[in-house]
């Protein structure tokens, strides 16, 4: 596979500006939210999009349970304090992927429409672009699917507040983009982000 | 400029990895840690460095008190647990880069050898690599240029535990790159660090 880039780099004087890391990587930073219920497809379709992306030079970068709760955040519990401080940390984080041109893919339950629109406003703030996805699948096609086996434990109460189960999950009002996994086919989503992101400029049509 | 990438990307099942990113970018990703004095040249030699790299279509990103401490650590003050927590969550940030293909450039005073060694550990953990850069600078001539005045109101009382006049400044003991930076020419250093990326293979040599 061959992607040739950067052939226009435009330099000046100064110091190296996100417009010219994007323009180094053919692509324009964005931060992807993806949020929905344990089990409704958030690492699924998130895996699928950065292989679709990158099989096009694309650079992008997961954020998830796996890289941040076991690492910046391994110091935050599950109380609703430490709840709101895990998601706005990984919204900073993602901020700063943004600044440096990757297309950062973020995959957290992230149950609350307050924490999210943090999320959102601290882009705004510096004109970086949230764009939420929505995976939205009910509540019983997650239980049913329950790779993890955590809705069995919350049913049986040994695991306490759970979302979906004795915590709620706000579903987004305005997402930029609503994918119904119980109904879509994997790459049917896939192809729905993608188009959504040459629509947008984050990367160009092929 | 022109600067063809990603022209052999080997593809395969699974999740893109590390090395798929390393490969997309044609560099390795790393974290390059300058520490050193208030006024030492920190920022000054990560973006005449960020210039040198972009020039050679490389990705960096700067972390500093910019982007960190108004933002993901904006909740941490100048205490000794915050000040390690500060600390802390840079080098898990910078980590989170290198393992994106980004060269992730951290410039702090980072004072405490334990703060750093720390992150060194937190970046062995997962073979990501960490070069410590000592911007070395006497407190002589870092307080002559006090380019943000904050010597003259550490003198005057008017802030406290700063490092160098009342709170201690470690210097490296085994840092990989010692720049000099009141007997070196800023493009001295530049070419220094440069050096080094290239013959450790975080960069090709032109």
């Amino acid at each position: 596979m061959t992607d040739q880039k950067a052939t226009n780099v435009h330099w000046h004087q100064g110091e190296v500006t996100r417009e010219d890391r994007n323009q180094l990587l053919g692509q324009k930073g964005a931060t992807l939210w993806f949020t929905g219920l344990s089990g409704s497809g958030k690492s699924t379709v998130a895996v699928a999009l950065e292989k679709a992306l990158f099989q096009r030079g694309k650079l992008t970068y997961r954020l998830d349970g796996d890289n941040v709760r076991l690492g910046i955040n391994k110091n935050l519990g599950f109380s609703a304090v430490d709840r709101a401080e895990n998601i706005r940390r990984i919204g900073e984080i993602a901020k700063l992927f943004v600044d440096s041109g990757v297309i950062a893919l973020s995959s957290f339950i992230s149950p609350y429409q307050a924490d999210r629109d943090r999320v959102r406003e601290l882009h705004a703030e510096s004109d970086y672009a949230f764009i939420e996805i929505f995976v939205d699948c009910s509540l019983a096609a997650a239980e049913a699917r329950d790779p993890k086996g955590l809705y069995k434990k919350a049913r049986a109460g040994e695991i306490k507040n759970f979302t979906g189960i004795d915590d709620p999950y706000e579903a987004p009002q305005a997402a930029e983009i609503h994918l119904h996994t119980d109904k879509m086919s994997l790459e049917e989503e896939v192809e729905l982000i993608i188009n959504y992101l040459e629509g947008n400029g984050f990367i160009a049509a092929l």
